[in-house]
């Protein structure tokens, strides 16, 4: 049997101890683990940020793989620490929402209460070393996560704002922005027709707007709209930066006349 | 026997969910895989850049390793991909020639057209996360490669342009600026006498040069002139940043006056 | 019994090819290990921060991984290469004193001098892939430290400055900066009572400063002092970057006013 998997995403960066600190929890509880990192660069605290990666990355992976994610801007206060199970993943995270845009079907979520699977002495800024890593070297060992405490049937919830669809007009918000300044709204890519007319973001002036299959399809440096990868309608300028011409970033509104 | 290796080179950056969904796919085929992460930071579609970072990297593993390199500014076009043999390395990679300054004896080329082993729907965005993280799982589980696709005898070619060599001048470019801001040419290291005379780079005033041994054999700040790791003539400043005082990028010319 | 861990610590990026080629190089000489990446955003040549990012690391490490770090600003030069070897880690690393800070009772330091364990060509410029690496590799497969060389008795030491402490105001200065602007002194976190008057750091100005359990029990904004996850004393703003706030640096003078 392949040995167990365990996946990192925090937005710790990489040149503080912090990841490094959680890798060897891990490893000292489980040292047959695969720790796999997914991204230390979530921008700090940004939830939703941290949202739609986790959205993207979570549903490619084997379901046995446990998933940590640390965005925790609330560590040291009263908020819970979940064990949250569905059909083809389970996470560790804090209770702050940004997992519950997954899709999939919810089995159980458990709130982390028993200190058996915790670091003895737990420091009241840094839950992620001091309990998620070692609660998640034991899951991978096989303990039951019954064992881990209570279930539990209230968490914050996190909402995605809903686009809209009128006859000739389909509005929403930006939700992702990638390092190409490749800008995903919310906007599901089969809402949008084959001819667009135009687009405006946020306060930035109306532009027309080719609707393409692919970034080849135009020449480098126009404006595309097309379906992402994740099925969401993605504002792109070819071989260029979208977000950067348009001033997009997460949250902007998106106003697309689809004539 | 060990675990088989599949590595991953992106220009994806870690902020962004791509990397975590190739990941993903490829332990979902084959969850014995272990991955290993050579850069995610290759700059954005900078071919010239992917280039020289697989020549200097992928020489070094063992043979029987997966590299998987996806930089991809043609995503979408009718641009191919391949799956390609050498002597010592295999490797899957978009048809844009970055591999080709590789050194090696070349086996065989083979273009991905066996759907058998893509992902079910393939994106017009993503080729790395649904044909050639797919593609490479199931290479790693031992799949024939004969059987992804038809021999090819044409890709995209890449050339680094060749140095000049005078009786007291030697002509080049920059092929890389590594993160110190050293700044490696074309000229090969054992062109360079022991003696160097002065050195001009791109638009920069003429400068002498230190043809050293190692960094440490002059004193911080100094610009020197030495051997790199990878047997090219290399530009530094001791404990400094050569490419900032010299303004220096690939494809800068370099111009060195040994006499 | 599992594969063995070899981490990685170095200054050297993501986008160049140096990492990339170390990995190749243990993993050519030992398949089975498993690499983990601790970090490659080490400032460049800053031996304070690699020293700090080691000392916070490795002791959560299990005692037989073997930890590389490269932070060499004095390759090509006299200094020596070390194995170092304490009660609970073990590491591979350029005679620089980053390591001389870690906790914890040593038992050897030998001085890498057998060149059977290194590549057979060494470059000037890279002794962590031409050195380090494989003895790191060789290592893994059991081969007895004490065939790399001669044991030695004295090496480069690095000293954290010592903190201060009077009635009524403690002294010390910065010795680390996280990515989230928290800013980490060198004064033990049990010397600060549980009330703090007031805190200089460096030219700015004298600033109230709330003592906290957690970054959670202040309002978003407000300067706090706080333990930190190393037990150290903490300045920290909630969801707000305190060294930008302060002008902290690593090695800026710390004076707390605690009556």
């Amino acid at each position: 049997m392949a040995d167990p998997i365990i996946t990192l995403t925090t937005d710790f960066g990489e040149d503080s101890p912090y990841v490094a600190a959680m890798k060897g929890v891990i490893l000292t509880i489980n040292p047959e683990v695969r720790i796999v990192d997914l991204s230390h660069q979530i921008p700090p605290q940004d939830l939703r940020h941290a949202a739609f990666f986790l959205a993207e990355s979570l549903p490619w992976f084997p379901a046995d793989a446990i998933h940590v994610a640390v965005i925790d801007p609330g560590v040291g206060s009263e908020r819970a620490l979940l064990y949250v199970e569905m059909e083809c993943t389970r996470l560790l995270v804090p209770d702050n929402g940004c997992w519950t845009i997954l899709q999939g079907q919810l089995r159980r979520v458990i709130q982390l209460r028993n200190k058996q699977y915790w670091r003895e002495e737990v420091s009241n800024t840094f839950h992620g070393r001091d309990i998620l890593a070692p609660v998640a070297a034991h899951l991978s060992r096989g303990v039951d996560p019954s064992l881990c405490g209570p279930l539990v049937k209230d968490w914050q919830r996190f909402e995605i704002p809903a686009p809209h669809r009128l006859p000739d007009v389909l509005t929403g918000e930006v939700i992702f922005v990638d390092r190409f300044g490749n800008t995903i709204t919310n906007i599901p890519g089969d809402w949008v027709p084959a001819h667009v007319d135009s687009v405006q973001v946020g306060e930035s002036e109306r532009r027309q707007l080719d609707r393409v299959r692919a970034y080849a399809d135009r020449a480098p440096g126009q404006l595309i709209g097309l379906i992402s990868s994740s099925g969401l309608f993605e504002l792109a300028v070819v071989q260029g930066n979208a977000a950067a011409r348009l001033g997009a970033r997460i949250g902007t509104p998106v106003f697309l006349r689809v004539k």
